[in-house]
């Protein structure tokens, strides 16, 4: 039995076996082989193997995500059955050369011609060569593949890191929690563990090298505990904590269909975060009243192009025919910083937090930012959507960036589409100049929305993803509590709604001190809905507003988080 | 003739040839050769001729810094004239290998041998080998070494980009002006360039490409011009530009024995910012009331191993008996960010700017910080010492740096050591989160002094050092200058002086906004002194005061551009 501890970014208990998800060991010689039939034969088994696999990744691809979202996996078919190719990698196996220098050797060569064609399409071929290269290889030198879509059983995934894409490909149904060797609270994987509601351990440091193939893992994801091949004794502990869990969420049940109200009858929006059209479910099911962030990125990421209107404009007509007359904020393109896309090149970056990224690109790159902004304001018409930049710093830019939704949406109208009347234009708060002039802004935003994860970074000037400077990210610092409490009395007094939709809002100790302030809506992961909706029918904000001086007053994180304890 | 544009970042025009600071090409090819001893000749011939070289460089360094700063050089010649090292390495051309390949297989061998012991001189030893071998694979492939603490005629120097090491071995004497590819008006070496008086301009991207070796260039370093090859008519226009220059120079050099008042007779300190102690002289020449910022990272740069507590205490000592009575404001160590030492291994950061440095890293390693507390303390009883802690974000950091320095002292005395009864301690307001509950820093710091380059760059969350997102590094947008007045009123609030050490405290535009604020001490480069004295000497600060309020509801940096020039 080995315990290690991590950062627990997703409540719940999961008890399964380790799915090592690690880079595979691809190395080989290059060596003379005298029998080149048998190697001929070996390479062929190889190809029908990985033939194999590609045919269940695209048809439960074509099943969980449609036909569009599996045409990669048609693509890899096509290469792996190149007569070209093979004969290539044949010939050079009669030459007496192994069959993994054979494959390396004419693959390098294949991608070496796409790759000097001056055509996007033929550059996509090089990678599709790649891929499916990397596979035959894996078969030739039995190396299990790791591919996430392929699970069929319950597991624990345990990785270094999942990336975005990653874990855009979690099955919800069989994975039943995962484990990570780095990451903090508000990495997008943990985010994501959130959304999809199942439970995650990150930050561990050593879970990939303490995890074995098959041990069996127990995962706290509130407690951020991690056990591997635990006792019997254990497992009998933690199954029944499992039921215990179970129980509270269940005895959260009724709140689903209840108002979001304090004791007093103060209502606030109480609404979800959701990064895939997908998972607007769970934030129907947790009763939410409103989706308060579309992480729109996630449609961007996974894939090998750009998301074309179209396909935008069913992803955004999904989530708002889903959620009806409740509003959907969707924040538009937010990539850069730490979200990258393979097929989008950025500029290399000493400090990529504090560089060209979301509104910033959007801004530079209208044609891209015109693609979101019609497929967004077609789907207007089929629900109550509130757009939201993300990343302002200055009114120029808000300025700009709602100009040219007006831009579009006249071009829209003149071509005889149909947009919806009225539509809310907001912003993220989550640079200090935009808190600081909050009033300036209130003026001309529709709405204010305070993203904590970036404001809390930048106020304290510590990367929330680096270990070194962890310490130094402090939801409940005095400088970051007296922003937003600038930020809510600025969008007050010019009769704007202010919300919030960082992981704070979603914290219980942060809960009612934002309910003081007086903060309208709270978005958060839908797994906070319910805990969040029952913490505040506690909760009265005529009582919380008396402590909004003394609390303003207070001088570090750790004496607001005593106060709290003490007062609420 | 071409003209190329850049950002002039310290005022003066130069007309000097071109010193191109490139990577020198040290590729070869390995040769079958058959004359082995005229091989040999060769080989020893570029050991003279390094040889020379060094012995130059070592009494140069000698006859500037002291012989303290020579011993590496003298370590170099050592290890050139190592028998064991030469005989090896003609053994191996005896073998028919030509002396580039040789030099480069027998030097690789002595430094992995090095390399592997658990021991740190002799890991700096390989270094050294390392640094000889190049010197010697110079001469043998007739490039040229560049070597800045070499020249010896009039120059521009001509360089992708200069390090803070770099810029530190600049010899004002010969080098003219520099100009550069990369950077900005608050990268150091352009700091450097305002502190040491030569005309600069960085960020002109093609540089190095256009100027050959010796080319005639023109730099105007207040326009961002610089002209290569110049007409006989353009070198006439710059050599009057320049006479007209200095005759400016001139006309301001009557402010000197001026006290720094305005109008009315407010008197405010303008102070100069240095990097090294002989950077004292031009600030003493430029009448400053004293120094408002000592960045001692300087210190710890272009060395091999940190500087010990005597030299470290002499150089404080240096500084502080030059000033007399006058304040001197020493910021402790501001490593990490941009800045790093050869000597200290930082983490890889993702973004090094919201990670591991200055204060943080001093808090974490307080043998290292001891040190420099120590030579501090003991240097105090020599002048008017203040001591100032960077890149503090939370109040929780300020009482352990105090506490850690009052703890220090305790001990100096305890061992008999002099120190100066009263020694004011306070901080830089650079962070955001620093900035917003400055009401409460100024309760426990005896100072305040805003350090505008980072407070920028994290307010706009702007990487002050990415040309990609430069025209977010905004000094006149209203958060900044709100954030400013918040910090000055609170400083005022609680009986202290608050100053302000960034590039702003000497740009003409904003001065008098400062001035209305009521800032006690700007601090800038030693350059900048005389024209503030003058300007302030035409402002009223109860005429500008009356224009704060209608400043801090501007909307846009611009409009704060525009009410300036058309109001003051």
């Amino acid at each position: 039995m080995v315990e290690i501890r991590g950062i627990g970014v997703s409540n719940g208990i999961a008890i399964a076996p380790a799915y090592r998800l690690v880079e595979p060991d691809l190395s080989f010689e290059k060596i003379q082989i005298s029998d080149t039939a048998a190697e001929k034969e070996r390479f062929r088994a190889a190809i029908t193997s990985a033939k194999g696999d590609l045919e269940i990744v695209r048809d439960r691809a074509t099943e969980k995500f449609g036909a569009e979202h599996s045409a990669i996996f048609e693509a890899h078919l096509l290469v792996l059955q190149d007569p070209e190719m093979s004969a290539s990698i044949e010939a050079k196996i009669d030459e007496g050369v192994n069959a993994e220098a054979a494959l390396e050797e004419i693959s390098s060569n294949f991608v070496a011609i796409f790759e000097a064609m001056d055509n996007d399409y033929m550059k996509e071929r090089a990678s599709d060569i790649r891929d499916v290269s990397q596979r035959i290889l894996e078969k030739l030198l039995h190396v299990e593949t790791m591919d996430l879509t392929t699970i069929d059983t319950n597991v624990i995934i345990v990785a270094h890191d999942l990336t975005p894409s990653m874990t855009a490909q979690l099955n919800k149904e069989f994975v039943q929690g995962f484990v990570t060797n780095i990451g903090g609270r508000t990495s997008h994987s943990a985010i994501l563990a959130r959304n999809i509601q199942i439970p995650a351990v990150v930050g561990t440091s050593t879970a990939t090298e303490q995890a074995h193939k098959d041990d069996l893992v127990i995962l706290d994801g509130a407690k951020g505990i991690v056990i591997i091949s635990p006792t019997a004794e254990e497992i009998a502990k933690y199954e029944a904590l499992q039921l215990e869990f179970e129980a509270h969420q269940q005895a959260l049940r009724p709140f689903v269909d209840k108002e979001s109200i304090d004791a007093e009858g103060h209502h606030v929006e109480l609404a979800g975060n959701i990064g895939r059209p997908e998972d607007v479910e769970l934030v129907v099911a947790n009763g939410a009243d409103g989706v308060g962030l579309f992480r729109t990125e996630f449609l961007y990421m996974d894939r090998n192009s750009f998301p074309t209107e179209e396909e935008q404009y069913e992803s955004y007509k999904t989530v708002l025919e889903k959620m009806g007359d409740k509003p959907t904020v969707v924040r538009t393109l937010d990539i850069g910083g730490d979200k990258e896309l393979s097929y989008l090149k950025l500029p290399e970056e000493m400090n990529p937090f504090l560089g060209y990224r979301a509104i910033r690109l959007c801004l530079d790159d209208k044609e891209l930012f015109r693609v979101q902004m019609r497929a967004l304001l077609r789907a207007s018409v089929f629900g109550n959507l509130k757009v939201m930049f993300p990343m302002i710093a200055t009114l120029d830019e808000f300025r700009e960036a709602k100009a040219f939704l007006l831009e579009v949406k006249e071009q829209l109208l003149s071509e005889g589409q149909a947009v919806a009347e009225h539509i809310e234009v907001g912003m993220m708060v989550e640079i200090p100049s935009a808190a600081v002039i909050a009033d300036l802004f209130a003026k001309e935003a529709d709405f204010l929305s305070i993203g904590t994860n970036d404001l809390i970074q930048y106020t304290l000037a510590a990367d929330r993803m680096n270990e070194k400077v962890s310490y130094l990210y402090q939801p409940y610092h005095p400088a970051v509590l007296r922003l937003i409490k600038m930020v809510v009395d600025a969008g007050h007094a010019n009769g704007r709604w202010v919300g919030m939709c960082g992981e704070m809002a979603g914290d219980a100790v942060a809960i009612p001190i934002l309910h003081a302030f007086g903060l309208d809506e709270f978005s958060m992961s839908a797994s906070s809905i319910l805990p969040a909706r029952a913490q505040l029918a506690q909760l009265s904000q005529s009582a919380l507003a008396q402590h909004t001086d003394s609390i303003l007053s207070l001088s570090t994180a750790a004496e607001v988080e005593a106060y709290v304890a003490e007062n609420f």
